[in-house]
């Protein structure tokens, strides 16, 4: 896959209420100025199945409880859609995509909070996303309880979203491992500075990024 | 999981328009008569989630192509909430469970039809099935073409029956290299032959079954 590739593959992680969606706005307001052709999408979603499977996975009513091998399985069975039918086919037109979380997202979700083993998900991730690895991946990191605290005011939570604080504890440290075990492709943003602040180091990763990628 | 299973588990396995649905009515019937108790149940689906999974499954005005992957791990989605939610409870509480395609239906279809690796298969079914297992499996066997002519009479195909003679014949071949293998926990029967003599089979089956299983 990787010789076919040329626009970049940008994504964005961390738990809800710490400004991912204010990020991917950024993102693209500088891009459009940048005046580089992408597109934005996001998991579990992107494409019409994806985005069905989606609300299988976060329907806060859902009739039955939800095993966790089914949440795994479904968050892998969206991506599958997601690579094939949007994100490679982006890329190989030249687009960069810029992507509000991705199997980063299962580390953190279903190996940290749900508690699978690393090497359980990393098969599936190995067979289903392949060499498909995103450039850079901008982590927005804070503790759990100021992320939960601005997301309550949100009008609803969607079943992941109603987790209790320590399952949040765990999806922010397996982040961090991560992310820690990938320096170069990631770069954590302290979430809980000022909106100004963050957007100059969005600002900054941008500029970088475009510097070692869009020239060539 | 065996320790605790009282009920026993039949599944019915085979192409479509072979006369699947006529051998469940005839199976029911059949434990009615013997007043066991009984639940009957299908592959995908079982569960109001799983029905979800179904829907998505087989929908034949699809927004977008499948892939294999994602066919494959819906499949084991959906069979992950039906196994939990449904099928082990029903089992623990001494019903017998007859299932209208099971997890065989994977290794024929997505293994068989759409080419799939037997062992990748292989490693989702040690994971999700386990150690549990039906104790027969009614295989009804007849050249594709056959079942296909019948199910043409239907008003609508879904996605997977949409599919060419070339690879019902794979997933025939198949299901009779999954019945070789097992051949005790394999019932073939000549999907030819007709109705009578498909359920005096059927009927012969059921009598040796509760012979050995319900005495106990």
């Amino acid at each position: 896959m990787q010789q076919s590739q040329r626009g970049v593959f940008l994504t964005l992680e961390g738990g809800e209420g710490l400004g991912k969606s204010t990020a991917v706005k950024f993102i693209q307001q500088y891009l459009q100025q940048a005046q580089i052709d992408f597109i934005t999408t996001r998991e579990p979603g992107g494409t019409p199945v994806a985005e069905q499977i989606r609300q299988l996975l976060l329907n806060p009513n859902v009739a039955e409880e939800i095993t966790p091998v089914t949440e795994l399985l479904l968050m892998f069975a969206s991506r599958s859609q997601h690579i094939v039918n949007l994100i490679l086919p982006a890329l190989a037109a030249g687009k960069w995509v810029i992507c509000d979380r991705f199997v980063d997202a299962s580390y953190a979700y279903q190996g940290g909070g749900r508690g699978f083993d690393t090497q359980q998900i990393k098969q599936l991730d190995d067979w289903i996303v392949g060499e498909l690895r995103p450039q850079v991946t901008i982590l927005l990191d804070a503790p759990p309880q100021l992320g939960m605290a601005r997301a309550k005011n949100r009008s609803m939570h969607d079943r992941i979203e109603q987790e209790k604080l320590d399952f949040f504890e765990r999806v922010r440290t397996a982040y961090l491992v991560r992310a820690k075990g990938e320096p170069d492709r990631f770069k954590i943003i302290d979430a809980t500075k000022p909106l100004a602040a963050v957007q100059a180091e969005i600002k900054m990763i941008m500029d970088n990024i475009v510097g070692q990628y869009n020239e060539k």
